[in-house]
């Protein structure tokens, strides 16, 4: 993954990739908040040529109908196979924006620049583009790498302290597969000078973590589902929440995720139960309380690999010790139960 | 395009492929007529495991509802990553399936099993899976290779003539640029034995001209734009049927799309006017008359590369003889339409 930027300059940043992608038309895709906060500070969409297309924002809006939409645009402008599509806001806008550039005509270029935390460490990167559908999250996509992501952390000035906390927990859980040095960096970091200069390597430390697995495993054939970590919890975590129409953070699902599975990587692993204290005291200090948002049973059956195939159990990434991953980790309904009680 | 596979036991090939596939489930997309006279005999969708999704018939289905149809039957039938979707039909069925199978959690392996001419020379080939869009044709789509391609001409016995010629045109084509050779073959072809067995060497070695060309540039950076010939003038004839909602067979659109486009290439190019006679006659016997869709200044229009720059002319792919093609030939307004009034 080395068409990854870190700068302090996007707009200049921006520009000159622009400059060396010969481009017949440039769309930029935004959603209500990135136009507002992002877009006029990266002075994109104003000259002639550059059009600008405009989603609502949050994660339900992150759906087909929006991917038509993005089409119905691209199309009524005239874009080419040529056209590049640079995508400027959080994780929804990256995934979507890259899902409607690789069906495109089949397939056009695009750039993220993404402008929260989460999207800066994780779902900007890696080429994961996608939508959900049928109240699954992220079930319809591609595997398709931008030519660029830009990332740039003075974006994070205007971020809401929730929105940081949401993206730190990838962060989290991306030392947790490092080791013991980065996590303890991690857990020493002051959130509150999250845009300055002095964050800027942390972030790009982050980012060589998840680079280094999916460089490995660009397909998800094996090593990648490493970064699954907390996720098999967390996901069924948002599946529900979606289902009902709940609002909640995609990373803290994924903290309540790491306590449990951290929980059955001590049960299981033999990690060890200081650690798992450590990180569980941390993440209750930083985190909201877990507000259940269904039956325990109601989750188990969402992690279910194979729901015809139920003793199989869930398939879970689990951790012997900080930066030393076990994936495919099958875990019995009791041991899953129990985890959850964790929370 | 080493995954193509040329049999008279359609079945047993394709049982025999399947087994050696680890999948969960088995799923096969049908349309009406595919399921009434191809899936019976490929004995599909019988046994528990083996899901069908059918779909209604005709280019005009090739649309976004229905993949959104195969993505809600996949999903509430609990398919997985290593389900596998097997596309017996013509050409809309590979193409949509193609393009379902691709993005369903960023993709699932798919088979083609083309039963119409068109789809068995053309179609389900070369990886270009896609979706009619906003009256654009296969304007949505991916490139994304079938796991195999089974190729049995039985099934060309139960296709009405009208078809046969439609897929016939593409064979056409294909000897044009292949070569004298290969094209004398394929104008002394007995269509009435289409379905036989010494009908089917023929079928490979047209198949072979396209793999040729696809395994050289399989993103159409270049090269692949060879067979586009007849293609410029034939998708702006379809398109503009497309919007009327008039019927129109591909292959003859790609027929009168051969005439003018040779056309072009005598006056340009100094192809044979012996050889544009004698393949114009062949189709002129063969094919329906030609009924305007449209005004010819609407069909230049569609072929317009760039709306914005038109004095760019249209871009063309032309011969200078049979089996020499040059891609990239731009034709001014002027010789478009007298090409037009040739057809």
């Amino acid at each position: 993954m080395n068409h990854i930027v870190f700068t302090r300059d996007a707009n200049a940043t921006l520009r000159s990739k622009l400059e060396h992608i010969p481009a017949s038309d440039i769309f930029v895709l935004v959603d209500n908040n990135s136009r507002n906060y992002c877009m006029e500070h990266l002075n994109m969409g104003y000259v002639p040529g550059e059009h600008v297309i405009t989603i609502a924002e949050g994660e339900h809006n992150k759906c087909l109908d929006n991917v038509a939409l993005i089409w119905h645009q691209l199309s009524s402008c005239g874009a080419r196979r040529n056209a590049v599509l640079v995508n400027i806001g959080g994780g929804v806008i990256t995934d979507i924006g890259g899902f409607a550039a690789a069906c495109f005509k089949r397939g056009i270029r695009f750039l993220n620049v993404p402008t929260t935390l989460l999207a800066q460490v994780d779902a900007s990167l890696g080429g994961k583009t996608g939508i959900n559908f049928d109240g699954l999250k992220n079930d319809i996509g591609t595997f398709s790498l931008p030519e660029w992501v830009i990332i740039d952390n003075h974006f994070l000035e205007t971020l809401p302290p929730r929105q940081i906390l949401s993206g730190f927990a990838e962060m989290l859980k991306h030392a947790l597969l490092s080791g013991e040095k980065h996590l303890a960096e991690i857990m020493a970091t002051d959130l509150s000078q999250v845009a300055q200069e002095d964050f800027l390597p942390l972030i790009q430390e982050s980012v060589a973590v998840k680079s280094a697995i999916v460089t490995e495993d660009p397909n998800e054939k094996g090593l990648r589902k490493a970064l699954n970590l907390g996720h098999t919890v967390g996901h069924a975590i948002e599946s529900i929440a979606i289902k009902k129409g709940l609002e909640i953070y995609h990373g803290d699902a994924v903290t309540y995720g790491l306590i449990a599975e951290l929980y059955l990587s001590v049960k299981k692993m033999g990690f060890d139960p200081k650690y798992y204290e450590t990180v569980k005291a941390f993440i209750r200090e930083k985190y909201p309380v877990y507000h259940p948002v269904g039956e325990p049973d109601g989750l188990y059956e969402l992690m279910l690999y194979d729901k015809k195939n139920e003793h199989e159990g869930a398939n879970f990434t689990l951790l012997s010790r900080p930066g030393e991953v076990e994936i495919n980790q099958y875990c019995r309904r009791e041991e899953i139960l129990e985890a959850l009680e964790q929370i």
